[in-house]
């Protein structure tokens, strides 16, 4: 089969590599039908993730058919349609059983496309197969699936509920990426007062508003006086940090009333000052954290229902073989506008596009 | 009456000021027969705390009994013995309705010995009496009460309860000091399967013990070694920073494991460095706040049911009058081993200690 494959620092290619099979019976072949690129590939890529070695194939997400199953699987079978998610889990470990499945110790966790051979690729070998794929409704795209294999289940369990987002609440999200958009729609399922999303690039914000967000602003332009504008001098009950980089982790905890709570989804790379001496009296509750994946077949449900408009995630379709250009497109995102980049067979929704082309807001 | 007035930094005196009398309909007063000094009123003695004006009377902890109320006041009345609360409430703003009664909106919040005259007097007027004094039940000792009006909530609330704390954690609790130890007495009523206590003071250490702690070490034994070791390099489910200085923050993050929790319950003066860059993808979640005492009533229960032994606290008793000595030892903590000292009429228990004299543990 063909596959894109890392072969260190600054260096993959669309390769021709062995067919994956079945190697343990628990496991799950699954033919990609529809996959796209991460934020974290682009780390991979750049060799800041040292523990993916050299020949691995890169990608944790991906839409697909089942095309084999190991004698132990009892969730899916040849034939079916599934998501395959960023997360794989035993279900019977410590963490497992707490639903921690992102920090499975039983042969799971985020192993595709990091410690074993990932979905951008014709084929993919899925461990767990019973907890770490789900099979689609059909009232459900593809292109939207896909979504559901890492970045709305991280904006939902990182920010969301890692925030405590409740009703009536104000909602702060910085960085309007698809991991902030994604906290965006998702945030919309607990019926904030207002969410207010912050970026520095006005077409992200375009984005933001469709997903839900009432208020939009510019880094520019002030976030934290509009914040407190809009809530009476209080702050926002919940800022959701998706960006990365120690000012905007800083601009949430100023941004965050007395009682908040600040959530980071973003991958930081450098510390942060934490003001404690403002901070200890001001009953502020700062998370951090990965996707476990435990609520993705939620999501899976409000999406199959029309709930979850997330469409507008992806702004670039490429045929699977493209996977180069995708990633230059996605990488280069601010000059190519690029949220989600997908690749696959074919446009799978009524939402047709050129492949490599831009698709209109 | 006589009072402790605070006048200026570095400038206090055990003087002649007007008696107290109800001036809202919500008031009470009370004969202040214990109270004790915190280490908010060495802050505000130093003048570190802007809002407290010269003239005021100092101290927010007493056991006492009630001498006048107001007309709305239905909860209490002359001639019950009530402790003194260190937050009073209004209980009809936002934050009394969901028990944030620290962020009283109403007239209440933390005001005693801060904006308004405090417990360390003959005479002590309550605003908002119903929510801000507790009748006492008989079995409760006034020694051991007055511990129930800040610390011993503050350990519970802004420790183990903001912490988290459940069956089965180890929970670290970094520093010694009265709050501290508060915390890790009333994390033993969530049965923990470890509590490690971490001080610099070996006499610390054994009370620690003496409330709960299995294992104690101090700061230069290696603390974060001890908990890797007895969790098998998992680390705490839940680490209480109760020192107030950025080294023990940082140590309370490395110590506490993947998916644990971090309690700041220390009083910080300078920023500390949070390790975004380890922790983004750690599924940490870090804590801050002050008491809002709506535990106070349980805790009281617990310890009318001898449930809270806590009379280890309590280091050192002096007359009312007092009051300046009993500053003295209590600052000089680190030669006197003070932690907790204690003013009243008369020792109240069956401990019975001579004025100004340390009790043996």
């Amino acid at each position: 089969m063909k596959a894109l494959v890392f072969h260190g620092p600054g260096r993959s290619a669309w390769e021709s590599v062995a067919d994956p099979g079945v190697e343990d019976a628990a496991d799950a072949v699954v033919r990609v039908g529809t996959t796209t690129v991460c934020g974290t590939d682009l780390h991979i890529l750049r060799g800041e993730v040292p523990q993916v070695r050299p020949g691995t194939v890169l990608g944790h997400e991906a839409v697909g058919e089942v095309v084999e199953t190991g004698s132990e699987v009892r969730s899916v079978r040849p034939g079916d349609r599934v998501l395959v998610s960023c997360v794989s889990a035993c279900g019977r470990c410590g963490p497992c059983r707490i639903a921690r499945y992102g920090r499975c110790r039983g042969g799971g966790g985020r192993l595709l496309g990091l410690l074993i051979d990932g979905t951008q690729a014709e084929y993919v070998r899925v461990p767990h197969a019973d907890l770490s794929v789900h099979p689609l409704p059909g009232t459900v795209s593809d292109r939207d699936a896909v979504l559901l294999a890492d970045v709305l289940p991280t904006g939902h369990e990182v920010g969301v509920l890692n925030g405590g987002v409740r009703p009536g609440d104000t909602v702060a999200v910085v960085g309007a990426g698809p991991i902030g958009l994604a906290a965006v729609a998702t945030a919309q399922l607990y019926a904030p007062e207002r969410t207010i999303a912050v970026d520095l690039d006005a077409a992200r914000l375009d984005t933001a508003k469709r997903f839900g967000a009432d208020a939009v602003v510019t880094a520019e332009e002030g976030p934290e006086q509009l914040v407190s504008d809009l809530t009476g001098g209080l702050g926002a009950d919940v800022a959701i940090e998706a960006v990365g980089v120690p000012e905007t982790f800083e601009a949430c905890t100023r941004m965050v009333r007395a009682g908040g709570r600040v959530a980071v989804v973003g991958v930081h790379g450098k510390p942060a000052t934490l003001h404690l001496e403002e901070l200890w009296s001001r009953d502020v509750t700062i998370t951090t954290g990965l996707v476990d994946t435990h609520s993705t077949p939620t999501l899976l449900r409000m999406a199959a229902a029309g709930r979850l408009p997330v469409s507008g995630l992806i702004t670039h379709d490429f045929p699977l073989d493209a996977m180069e250009e995708a990633y230059d497109v996605f990488g280069g995102a601010a000059s190519t506008g690029a949220l989600k980049v997908v690749l696959g067979e074919e446009p799978h929704d009524t939402l047709a596009t050129t492949p490599g082309t831009a698709v209109g807001p």
